[in-house]
């Protein structure tokens, strides 16, 4: 048991309900704040978050359970953020107290829509943390399966090694298995990119690819994703790693991932507007492309990107879906 | 269409008819071996192989069918093989022929189980055939889209790159592009080891871990192929490229793979022998794993292959497969 450490667990959905099932089980007390009061109220009653995982039961005289997210804050000195990304500055917005002190982890996929941001640089510049105090925790992992309790590995990063360490040892049980690292941009940008590419196979399903293409088109993904991120941010890593390939693997070949079944219905000739309306949620995929689309202009990026290219085309340009896939056929080897 | 070159491909499985349907929709002339008397009877009077890819209809004006495995090799300046390896000594025993003169293409997948050899040294060891007359086919591919003429990608590799480009240019159609490469020796390897992996996910599964951990298993795997193929032989390679990466997502991530189907039953606790008589047919990777741990011990690579080893133990050795890969899960990151 970690004794010292005390965290705050940031949203109600199922990757907040897993996290706070591993803090929980490791830290003698976790403050999880979410907005919906009566998602707390029925965990309060039930023990179970009846939206998000039900099976997974909590010992509700180890949470702090709070729709005030100053509360939360104040009560940890570990922050740790699992609320989808558009939704982010929203329910930041009632926020007092000051997070400059505060360790803040990111468990969010994807880009904060409004500035742009990848979620680290996100709480740097518009709250103040310090560079050091910035963490990411990332897949492969989906959360109906550390509910399952069933072998996970996650990849914990921070520059502060010993921070990183700190929230490992809080999250690794004997199901979970953690690993360092130091590559926080990196990470998030591929967490970010990733989606887009489980968009792309699921738009390529839509059309009727079949494995042999869905291969090409992951393998391919890859090396894009490599190029790209080596733009934004040169350093040591090996793309190959579970936090890069095998997170991208575990979204784009899962059949419930939320972007894959977007993208399947956007190749299935479904319009945004009404596979948004059909799925009743956000895919963060949608959202990431466009503001990975604009990323990649800014930087003047030297890789070619024809996927991600490809992806924006399909869900924000106006040609058909069907010849935007055509053409990127030929661009990939 | 292609008058020049003259094509004999050797096998009646479903790649080899594959492969088969399209040379012969870009050659004037097939020559296909095979040893099935009755099959080259029913391609005869219903002009489809009723065996494999019964969906496709052959123009068999264009082939001469044969059970001569001397006729076929006389008739041809290019030898396409796509029996499995297991069979490919048994199969080559009556013949005569010189090969000295030809160029020789695999499209097995595995190794020669007599020899240990991969299919290319085989064929420059035992047959004389000039290692620039060497060349491979290599997916990500699996036969069943290729007949339903889903896009597919195929790498054919030759240390002489004219023989590669002649042997693509007989391959791609509208469903099938085609890229060249001169890595024989690494493409040969990466196949081989696809199989292992292929066995590793299905055991995997068998024994119950889930999508997150397969992805993890997957990115580890690519890294140890990286490693072990670079110790074998070095070469300007990019791992995650489609004859390599993609490959292995084809084949470990399919349901229909006979590799991850073998696992599957190992990991459920079936032993080997009763696999082998419950699936009635053979799993390449069964003989590649020995093979591949024998060659790699000769070697003395340096890099340590974890999961090899594991599915070595697993089919081999006396352990429990499940202890087998709990000690497995320790060594993966």
């Amino acid at each position: 048991m970690n004794k010292e450490i005390r965290i705050s667990v940031f949203g109600g959905g199922s990757w907040a309900t897993a996290l706070t099932k591993l803090f929980s089980t490791n830290t003698p007390h976790v403050c999880w704040y979410m907005r919906d009061e009566e998602a707390i109220e029925n965990i309060r009653q039930t023990k179970h978050n009846l939206n998000y995982l039900s099976d997974v039961e909590f010992d509700t005289d180890k949470l702090t359970l709070t729709t005030d997210i100053n509360l939360a804050i104040r009560q940890s000195d570990v922050l740790v953020f699992a609320i989808p990304s558009a939704f982010l500055a929203d329910e930041l917005n009632p926020l007092s107290e000051s997070l400059t002190e505060k360790v803040v982890f990111s468990a969010i996929k994807g880009i904060e829509p409004n500035s742009g941001m990848i979620v680290g640089d996100y709480f740097h510049q518009l709250h103040r943390v310090p560079k050091e105090n910035i963490g990411v925790i990332a897949g492969p992992c989906h959360a109906e399966e550390v509910a399952l309790e069933r072998l996970s590995y996650l990849t914990i990063a921070c520059a502060d090694e010993a921070k990183a360490e700190a929230v490992a040892a809080a999250i690794r049980t004997h199901y979970v298995k953690t690993k360092i690292s130091d590559d926080v941009v990196g990470i998030e940008y591929a967490t970010m990119l990733k989606n887009i590419y489980a968009l792309a196979a699921g738009i390529a399903h839509g059309l009727g690819y079949g494995d042999n293409f869905q291969a090409v088109l992951l393998s391919n993904a890859v090396r894009e994703m490599h190029r790209y991120i080596h733009c934004i941010y040169k350093a040591e890593r090996n793309i190959d790693g579970s936090a890069y390939l095998g997170d991208l693997l575990v979204t784009a070949y899962s059949l419930f991932s939320r972007n894959r079944m977007f993208g399947n219905m956007i190749g299935k000739g479904y319009t945004v507007k009404s596979t948004m309306a059909e799925m009743n949620m956000v895919a963060e995929g949608y959202y990431a492309v466009k503001n990975a689309y604009l990323i990649k202009q800014k930087q003047e990026c030297p890789g070619h990107t024809p996927i991600l290219d490809a992806v924006y085309q399909a869900l924000y340009g106006n040609k058909r879906v069907s010849q935007v896939f055509k053409e990127l056929t030929t661009k990939l080897d």
